[in-house]
């Protein structure tokens, strides 16, 4: 069994360097640490972390709840943190909430329970008990994507409203006036405020929302093809169905098909979030693309610098419209505003 | 603070019985357990996991190492292996390797440095010596999906031979005779096994696989762009190539855009790894099915029997064919062996 004593031997150093070296204190020069690091590696030191983290406060490990790890939007924000986690010298584990409330809880508990240095969260409850908790004790927190209204925890998020807007104003001025929307849960914040700037933007054309056209999803696929069967329902269907999130988007795709109509033809539809995949679909989707990448690394500073013990910083970062062909053809004249064509 | 002698009354139970149950221990009765779980939630009862940890084997918890959290294979087993462990009582924290053998080593110690119960593992190098290192030691390891050849840990994964010799059969009666593949990292078992089996297959229908029509990818999408701009760049250019994997197949996809070809007109595609964008594209792509949600379940069943005393089992799953028309239009008459048509 290699001992600290053996790692210090190697790398030449004080039993108490090692020490703090693989403890990840500050006082401890990067030459030093590298030299630790490397011995520790060549001789296949394993320090039991359960014991050691009763004894000092950091982990080097932060942790990351998802609220589905199924869907790219998120698996590309996990990607992303790890990236900048570990360029931090963080490690990063994951808890994937499901879109539930309750393993949101058990996630953000588990984490907790597992001494990290701190947790990013999207909640997949904009309420929850355990969350708000976790927000109140001594561990930072920081949420990235959707956030719980009121607490102290500071927020890194995208703001879609223009981009709504804009694609408000590309629908209607390709001649659609019968707008349908799959929203995601009224429980995240992510759910309520794409719903609330799509029926405003509405508004501004002199449009309104029938309830008929508000199809309740919950981010995933199923959902997504539930709410398009029962706009395909309706006496008058509508023109245009637009998706909150882009799994919700895969089971409007997959309604739409299994009825044997057409995208754009027989009704258009839209996204929320664009994936790699929506240039490719037939016909290619017009989505809002958020700024997932940049959202995963200024979280992941963020809170680096809460664990540091400086100030907490929020961050609202734009979304912007991608205009493709799954709405119809654009005229390509059209002024887009801040959207972009492909 | 609540302790465990409030969650004790509240339960009506005594704290030996209590103390058993949180450390999941069997000589619990199921109805004992709901009370002590339903008494914790509602007081907020939070037990130092770590301290614990020390005291008891038992954490209830798996992890799992996937070779990338970016690709929808990964991700669906991520998912079928957290609903199936959640049915045993069992919670999942996930590493991410991202394709890279440095990283699956550093999750998979780290993740055993937090006292899992057992850890399921894809990866991302089938020569990973801390891998090696875990199967050997005392926590329960299984492999999932890819694995580490003469390792002593069960396997719990699917075959593809059947249906790449299907595919090449397919190929072959569209007329396609240059065909060309873009591998996985020959240090998975995954990458090595998919370009053996289409080379075999090939030699079967007297076809043979030159050196230029072979490119090394890593499962990520990049590479499969750069592969197939290398096939594009060739003085005849190959009929088909076959990804083999759904990233690599995405970026073979951009590629073939950005030069303003078309599939299957221009080239042919078909990829390993079935999506539910794979419907969707233009045109639909043919695809080699996994049972993916299967191998998540069978292999979290392996590793809780593992965890309980009970011998190893490995199991292989098939996987299919799926035709769509990404190859040509296929000839409705002629027969699919065991692909299914789409």
């Amino acid at each position: 069994m290699v001992g600290i004593k053996d790692v210090a031997r190697a790398a030449g150093l004080s039993v108490a360097t090692v020490s703090r070296a693989l403890n990840g204190q500050s006082a401890v020069s990067d030459g030093a640490r590298a030299k630790v690091l490397s011995a520790a590696e060549t001789l296949g030191y394993r320090p039991n972390v359960v014991a050691r983290s009763l004894r000092t406060d950091r982990t080097r490990t932060i942790g990351l709840v998802i609220s589905d790890v199924l869907n790219p939007y998120f698996t590309e924000l996990a990607r992303s943190v790890e990236e900048e986690a570990r360029a931090l010298g963080y490690s990063v584990i994951i808890g994937n909430a499901d879109e539930r409330a309750d393993l949101e809880g058990h996630h953000v508990r588990s984490l907790m329970e597992r001494r990290i240095d701190g947790l990013l969260v999207s909640p997949a409850d904009g309420r929850s008990p355990t969350t708000l908790d976790a927000v109140s004790g001594p561990t930072p927190v920081v949420f990235v994507d959707r956030w719980i209204p009121g607490s102290d925890a500071p927020v890194v998020r995208s703001e879609g409203r223009g981009a709504i807007r804009d694609l408000v104003a590309h629908l209607y001025g390709l001649g659609h006036r019968r707008l349908a929307v799959i929203t995601g849960p009224a429980a995240t914040t992510t759910g309520r405020e794409r719903v609330e700037a799509f029926r405003a933007a509405l508004s501004e054309f002199g449009l309104s929302l029938s309830d008929s056209h508000v199809g309740s999803g919950d981010f995933q696929a199923e959902s997504g093809r539930l709410a398009t069967e029962a706009f395909l329902d309706l006496p008058e269907r509508p023109d245009a169905v637009f998706a909150n999130d882009n799994l919700m988007a895969l089971g409007a795709l997959d309604a739409i098909r299994d009825r044997g109509l057409r995208v754009p033809d027989d009704i258009a539809l839209a996204a929320f979030d664009d994936i790699p995949w929506f240039p490719h679909t037939a016909p290619p989707i017009t989505a809002i693309a958020q700024p997932t990448a940049e959202l995963g690394r200024v979280a992941v500073r963020a809170l680096a610098g809460l664990i540091a013990g400086e100030p907490a910083t929020s961050t609202v970062l734009p979304a912007h419209l991608v205009v493709r062909r799954s709405c119809g053809e654009p005229d390509p004249s059209s002024p887009t505003g801040g959207a972009t064509r492909e």
